[in-house]
């Protein structure tokens, strides 16, 4: 058995010190993938520690993507080379079947701003699209997730028939308070969760709360879906501004806007990380009016790799003006359409006497599925796959970028997390010229510009959503990519 | 082993005779409910025929609702009475486990008014509810749809990982299509379909699609839950009273409102089935201006019994005027949570360019679960088993009120169909002072008055949703509902 000596007078607790050898072990190969690690008891026998210092590391460990668990099996070192058989068969195979059912905005890449008749055009000659930042489908946990399902039919057969509160059902509110906790250190009610067929809904469903007098902020630039759903609703918007800290506060206090719309952890597209100094300043704002909230919008908090996370708002709020909201549409598929937020009391309490009438809008055989998954470990097992291959991926596409940096790249926006980043180019071509050029050779880009709701003022800055692009071709297309810049 | 002897020259073919021979004995008694039918192969043999010949007449006495099949264990004659023993296991566990999430307005009988406390109150005591017209869950076609989903699982395991457009699937559109033109003879186009989360999701997708200025007519009495959900929405509501054919024509066309929601096949709650001619009318009002609409609420058409139904508005209307809505919820279980609603033409491009950004809110899997489901011809046979069953009820319950018609009853308003009617009463009791009696006796009824959204007049009237009191204790529910009248 692995035996480590421990230095009571480093200064650092027990656990940091059995995580830190474990996480050498593995960085240099002395603990292998997919090698089995001691159960918690025995190692702790072995190691005269408590089983909470053991567990405490392999927490740490297993959140940060250096080991993963297998229910009723213990904890194995992830595997750090993909495994190339796997995605070549699934992934060509779906994006096959997928070409049938296209032809429609509903299916294009959440963020993607391209009018329908170009996409429809372009699409059977699209070699590399840098506009999805949608989780591949290939990385989809597949075989667990069924497995999952045949359980909850054989053995959740009645409880699937029984309506859910408009809520969600118990079983899967309280299994995401417990990811919560475990995953991003959130305590959280379980009774304050309401579960929704997507954030696009659960919006709708806050409009209704807050009442369509109420003006609504949000980021500018920022992710156009949502501004759209916002018009949808006929609802008034304000558009606030961005510095190097998020969302201009200034701005935002001195505007008549009451809701303010926001992602602190980590805004899209620019990657910008809310400080604390803004974070309280925003916090304030909220409380001098009575009529003030804030949508904290976590849309990609499990993705993020750079260890534990800077708090919620939602956790530093203390005057019931946050409503926390994540999605599981980006970690697992955007087909399976489950999401939640959370709601300060005050604010629940309004929902249920005013739209506690309501359907829940997930089915409870997905509800009830998801409790599951989440309960039995594999979700946890499955984010730490997917920061593990993103952050692959996106250090080999940063190294392929690094080559045409100073030449034909002025700079490059990464915050170390994400499905995306952004660079600065060094061209005269206008961001439309770009993406037509690039069309014409069938690489789909967006460009910063299709993030702002008001003015499109060129940016000459690429959002590069590289997700769907594969580790074997990021030589070629980045390659192709500059290429357009050096044309004439 | 059952034998009969088929007759060459009787010009049927040879599984109608079958088929007959076989409905004969059940309708006699020769055949006992929940006996096994003889093997399609054996019987065959014994017969002297093809097994195509038994299958074929299986099918058809299944489809029919005499027959049912267990999977892996053959054809079994279809009880007409109720099986308690199932009952008592899977519907009060059933309802012992929903208790405990109960304790929100979310989790009741969809058209139930019955303040809150009211009801958590009474839960524990409640022997009989008359107010929840639910398709009871005992009768949901769990095997099958069970079956369904493992083969959807295995066989479509890439298509559920891909988008699918803002409207739904292909698959569960034309699925859906397919239905309406062997159930109810309409010819509708697939693409024309919206597949949503609920028809309370598509009320808010059509509030969108039409604006927030336009004015909308409802029906009064009817279905409170879309009264609450445009006035969540925010929109300004007219109501429309109703007369013996349906909504005035003359008020409607005398008041400002826009879009016109009705339920002209079957009206909740009074049963009212609009003749032609007033559709005609209603359709010519809304063809006089551009901005009038209708909003064609079909909800329970597979529950009513009467032989084919009068056309919807929807085939009546040459001028793009009538959206046409349907659920699921109603007829398989309203855990579900998929609804359907057809645009005309001009419409539908409307949604596709201004909301077309939307996902749809229902996860693939269930729309690959209900498009297999349709097409492999369960949810026929699931209806018709359901109707039988529901028209057995009535008529028993019926039946047990004749007893104290003229007595305690003046009136008996039932249409042949769905899962209510009407009784009027002779008492001086006003609606108040019933429902507070019944419910400390243990039983929760509606009036006519709980369905009336500006004024609740006194109406003498009770609403009687009869889908959960269950064949055998018709007899007494019913004793002990009369016994309320007769107290002081």
């Amino acid at each position: 058995m692995l035996t480590y000596h421990f230095k009571e007078e480093s200064g650092f607790p027990l656990y940091i010190q059995l995580y830190r050898f474990i996480k050498q072990d593995i960085e240099d190969g002395t603990l292998k993938g997919d090698e089995r690690l001691p159960s918690k008891r025995a190692f702790a026998k072995n190691l005269g520690v408590s089983t909470i210092t053991v567990e405490n590391a392999y927490d740490k460990l297993a959140s940060e993507g250096y080991i993963y668990s297998k229910p009723k099996s213990g904890f194995f070192v992830e595997s750090l080379k993909l495994r190339r058989t796997d995605l070549d068969g699934q992934g060509s195979a779906a994006a096959n079947s997928g070409s049938k059912e296209i032809g429609n905005t509903g299916t294009k890449g959440d963020n993607s701003e391209y009018p329908d008749e170009d996409y429809e055009a372009a699409y059977e000659t699209v070699k590399y699209d840098f506009t999805s930042n949608r989780n591949h489908e290939k990385l989809f946990p597949f075989s667990n997730w069924a497995k999952v399902m045949r359980k909850v039919l054989s053995e959740k057969s009645e409880e699937i028939l029984i309506p859910s509160p408009a809520q969600g059902t118990k079983s899967l509110r309280t299994a995401i308070a417990k990811h919560l906790q475990e995953f991003r250190g959130m305590k959280v009610d379980p009774e304050m969760i309401i579960i929704g067929a997507g954030t696009e809904y659960l919006y709708s469903l806050l409009i209704q709360l807050f009442g369509r007098d109420k003006i609504y902020a949000l980021e500018e630039p920022g992710y156009v879906k949502i501004s759209k759903i916002y018009r949808a609703n006929q609802v008034k918007v304000r558009y606030i501004p961005l510095d190097e800290n998020g969302v201009d506060a200034k701005v935002f206090s001195g505007s008549d806007a009451d809701i303010l719309h926001i992602s602190p952890s980590h805004h899209f597209p620019t990657g910008v990380s809310m400080p604390a100094g803004r974070r309280y300043e925003i916090l304030r704002l909220a409380e001098e009016k009575e009529s003030r909230f804030i949508i904290e919008d976590d849309y990609d908090s499990e993705l993020r790799s750079d260890g534990l996370p800077m708090p919620t708002l939602f956790e530093m709020d203390t005057s019931g003006k946050v409503i926390y909201m994540n999605t599981f549409t980006k970690t697992l598929t955007s087909t399976i359409r489950i999401s939640y937020m959370i709601l300060p009391e005050k604010l629940m309490k309004r929902f249920k006497d005013e739209l506690g009438f309501y359907s829940c809008t997930v089915s409870n055989f997905q509800q009830y599925t998801l409790a599951e998954f989440i309960l039995n470990g594999y979700f946890e097992s499955h984010i730490n796959r997917l920061r593990r291959y993103y952050n692959k991926e996106r250090e080999l596409i940063l190294g392929e970028l690094k080559n045409y940096e100073g030449k034909l790249i002025s700079g490059i926006r990464d915050e170390g997390a994400g499905l995306h980043f952004l660079i600065e180019l060094r061209t005269e071509l206008s961001d439309d010229e770009l993406k037509k050029r690039a069309l014409g050779k069938g690489i789909r880009i967006s460009t910063l510009s299709d993030y702002y709701m008001q003015e499109k003022k060129n940016t000459g800055t690429l959002v590069m959503n590289y997700s769907s692009i594969g580790i074997d071709n990021n030589h070629d297309a980045v390659k192709e990519l500059m290429g357009l810049l050096s044309e004439d």
